[in-house]
């Protein structure tokens, strides 16, 4: 096991060919051996979705030396849960996913089939890293958070990261990235969130869309200040999703029958 | 205001015509007017996810006395962000989801679509809870919990809930339900999570599922203790998923260039 190259298992929710992936993968040159497995198609707002309704196949895409490319007709979390249960020959050292086209911070993590890849790779117990561009480009240049990828990657790969805890990276659209910061999600809403048209036959339709506001925009611990600051913000997150400081409270409602 | 019927908006991940759903409606008889807006269809497993590649219709289904139900195409959570901002004539004072077919406790949280809708609802503002059976049968018996649902629910439009905090609610399949316990979320496991079948015309394909592993079965302030032990089991919930604890650490990598 210590001489084995480290194994890296990547996923993104923009779908197989998208940039952001192929940069990732790029960037990781020389950090290990590499297995993609993606979805087919885009998947954004997949969140930690899986697929119970129909049947899930994978396909070779791609084969050279120490990378291997697969694509899936399911979920970011499917991709993973297809790798690990099938196709990978040992457990990862280190699960990615991405690079995002857009902006996962704030309550974005919770809509993010970019970060259902690290939320599913961090319970079943692998150091899983989601990174992220604020760009929804297709063509969108990753070229400036490139170095501070594969910094983290590496010290990730030396520190490790505690059970039950992953990362969210998100970079900002700058010219010039001034470093890296440690953040707490930021506390935002989504609001007017539908665009209605009225279908030619009858009867309106909706497309989602909506505008973000930060509740707390002066806060300098959070994600979304590093990101309007040009900095990296780097958001440890836990999936223990308990609400610790309410549960004594909780206990003196009245709840017997 | 004041002298309005509390707003009750509901909806679900297994779809408008779900015995869980009715079952959730008439037990909550008389303490509101309620709302249903719930998928055209089974979404579980759908957790946060939202619909961009596709346009959301809705239509109503059923109208009688303080009760409305629509259903939509869409997902969980659009379910949601449809009725906040196209719907309601105001904003609702209470949001449930389920009762879903099926067990809802531990990681599960991050895969449900029923605790989709109310990690929506809490993103919102808006006191949100979600009910769940670990029975997962089309045609499963609610009777024994519904007492306690309606309890929980009373105690919620009276007290609120704090900014950031919902609840999940998972009831045991019991002939005796032993009162309501207080929970953390339990430390599981998914493995083995995939049934391969071979296709007529060349390939295989594969079917999601699993064997579910409790990593702590004998910690008695978890969801998953309770429910085996045939308590109800109340799980308070932050939509804040940052890891607090590891920020310090965080903050000692070597991530300068």
């Amino acid at each position: 096991m210590k001489n084995e190259k480290p194994l890296i298992l990547i996923s993104n929710d923009d779908g197989v060919n998208a940039k952001g992936l192929h940069e990732l993968v790029n960037a990781l040159a020389g950090l290990g051996e590499i297995i993609v497995m993606a979805p087919d198609g885009p998947r954004s707002g997949a969140s930690c979705a899986i697929t119970s309704e129909y049947p899930i196949k994978y396909h070779e895409v791609e084969q050279k030396q120490d990378l291997t490319i697969y694509k899936c007709n399911g979920t970011p979390v499917d991709c993973m849960k297809l790798a690990l249960f099938e196709l990978l020959p040992r457990c990862p050292d280190l699960i990615l996913s991405g690079i995002n086209h857009g902006d996962n911070s704030s309550v974005n993590i919770h809509y993010s089939g970019t970060m259902g890849v690290v939320i599913e790779g961090c319970l079943k117990g692998i150091p899983s890293i989601g990174f992220s561009l604020c760009n929804h480009a297709v063509d969108a240049d990753f070229s400036k958070m490139l170095p501070y990828v594969r910094q983290i990657v590496v010290e990730t790969l030396k520190n490790g990261l505690p059970q039950g805890t992953c990362l969210n990276v998100n970079a900002p659209m700058a010219d010039e990235i001034r470093g890296v910061r440690i953040c707490r999600q930021t506390k935002g809403e989504w609001t007017n969130e539908w665009k209605q048209n009225n279908h030619p036959r009858g009867g309106k339709y909706f497309w989602l869309t909506g505008s973000y506001s930060n509740l707390e925009p002066k806060a300098e611990d959070t994600d979304q200040w590093a990101l309007s600051n040009n900095f990296i913000a780097i958001t440890p997150v836990q999936v223990d999703m308990t609400a610790y400081t309410f549960l004594d409270e909780l206990k003196h409602w009245n709840l017997a029958l």
